[in-house]
């Protein structure tokens, strides 16, 4: 029987008009490869609704996993994320202009979550899929980080067998024509989160290769 | 009363001769500034073994406070920890070889701990002395995050009055004569660590000032 | 009537396996766009052999412009190149292990040609193609440098009406899945220099736009 | 008989209240060492008045060797320049709110000139003296370039048995307090300056050794 992935991308936030995670995972939309069936879903780039509306895909859709992406201007790779801590400190407004400032995603939560989806094994297809691509061991302290933290805390109450992560992307061209930025392609971007998809709904083991950091 | 803050410095790992965290703690040994008293501690760069060590002087010394001190070669600042994670990857061997890979520091501990030390108030300090800083929201995941994690591990339950907290700094200018990496003089990095202890050692509570990153 | 633009790649030097810069003039051979024809040479990475093939190239095809283009592993950004200087100096041996150290070009040549192309319009054509570009203002001191210079100095002798320069592009995603470095999809890139072939065809005179550096 | 060096350094430009060049030279003003004696110069950073102020300083004190030392916000090292060329390219107004756009600096002028300081050997005796130093290739299209080529030119034409070069410094850490950016302390720059001035003073010939860079 087939799988299925839920894959979540934000709406555009801070000075930027478009925003590549939205863009990408609407070009994986509704396709089924290897028996993986991906459905996107947008969310809001504020505080709290943006798991709201992760919550309520969850439960219409019922997937197997759930990867939220997110952009991370002046990254070089796709990096999915290893650890959502407890803790909203925005560098600036989200897109209701909330602005937390050193407080928790859940007063009663743990720390932190590991992600529950093989993030080296997702990284090893992509490099194979030629997607630069690499674990990252902070999402930040925005919206980004509270999505994840908030869809692990969810789903370790509520859907225990259902596997969650998050997946970091460069900025694409597009946005950095003039600020000397890094970035990657929509075509690279959506090639290396299909590769990551498959591999994060068929693999429930992570591979044991190195991949950390020294700082 | 004075309050005693024990510091930790790291012993050269990797392909360094020096490690500038060792250099600039053993600076600090003895001074007494502001009724704060620091203790230096020189840490073995060995998976466990730090933690031993940190855990022994803690018992001897009984300090207020105590600040772990590591290198982070490529970093411009000088940089509080927010967290410490329960993970150790390898992407080098220890000092004696080990290299373990997706093990937890601990078994039975929580995914993380949040240091307890007013990590914006010292970045503020060590700024108003003249020196590069900031918040970093990842250790790592080599001895670096171990060290940190070991010893929140060890003071929330044996001396929860304890506060502790890791700080990485950069090369010093003879780690980069030749390979195009930042650095700042160890007078610089001295001056740093001194100002970032008296704040940890005088302020329980952090101030609220933006210091978070969008990822 | 039409203009003719030669554009040469080099083959792969160092440890690379595959030069974008050939693969990208490849897919420019013989495409005829707003009346402007582009010719692609492949050109070896070898000082003074690489001259002799764009000569030869030129005197066959007889071009209104010459684009020479070379890999910049490390740059985010496709960057037409403002000036070439009379010095080899290379970090690495070239494809047939000549490693001049501090040699001239030409003994009796001046020290530096600017380009005869207009730079900065053809950093705003691609970025208006969406492709991020920029003005670089040193072509190093390897064979890039040396084949601009060697084309400039035959252009200024013996075909002074043929306008000539150089462009540096990044890395492609596939030679960027391991090392971290920044990198454009070779699509990327040919829309980058065909964008820029375009406008240095048509316009022999350059906009006057903000576009230097402090450094 | 001794030698004497001229020194330069500009005062702060853009949003910078402090100029690190200037109080660099400052503080080896009047200074003796190795029989080569050192005298600083500010110089004002505007177009055409910077080099008036740096021909009346030279006419004046009869040096045997000239060097320009300004700031290069972003880099890591101090890197003495290999070639000055004839383009003023402002990104910013300069102190008199000029801000020439791709103008030569002499009309009349060559394309480039190289320094005629032995920057090979003043790196090496920076990285033995602990500095962070490198060759570069590139001073920029700003003030930094044009003083630069301006001495160059002046020297050629009027003094051409005096040497002359330039050295770009980075930021100091008081400047990067907030921004990120790298920097080295005055004490480092100015050791790496002077251990450059010795070598510029005392050697007429480079030495061979590999330096250069790919792009």
């Amino acid at each position: 029987m087939g799988k299925k992935v839920l894959i979540t991308g934000f709406d555009p936030f801070g000075k930027d008009t478009v925003n590549p995670a939205l863009e990408a995972v609407k070009q994986l939309d509704g396709i089924v490869v290897d028996d993986v069936e991906i459905i996107a879903q947008e969310v809001p780039t504020v505080f709290h609704k943006s798991i709201e509306v992760v919550i309520t895909a969850i439960e219409k859709h019922q997937p197997d996993v759930v990867i939220c992406v997110g952009q991370a201007g002046g990254r070089t790779q796709v990096t999915p994320e290893r650890i959502a801590i407890n803790i909203d400190d925005a560098r600036i407004p989200d897109n209701q202009q909330n602005q937390p400032i050193d407080e928790p995603v859940y007063a009663d939560g743990p720390a932190a979550y590991f992600t529950t989806l093989p993030v080296k094994h997702m990284v090893l297809a992509m490099k194979k899929a030629g997607v630069p691509a690499a674990v990252s061991n902070t999402a930040g302290t925005f919206v980004c980080n509270h999505i994840f933290y908030g869809l692990m805390h969810y789903l370790t109450s509520n859907a225990p067998t259902v596997r969650g992560g998050f997946i970091h992307i460069p900025y694409i061209p597009e946005q950095a024509t003039d600020n000397g930025a890094p970035s990657l392609s929509l075509d690279t971007i959506v090639q290396g989160l299909k590769a990551a998809a498959i591999v994060a709904a068929n693999e429930r083991e992570d591979i044991k290769v190195i991949g950390g950091t020294t700082h």
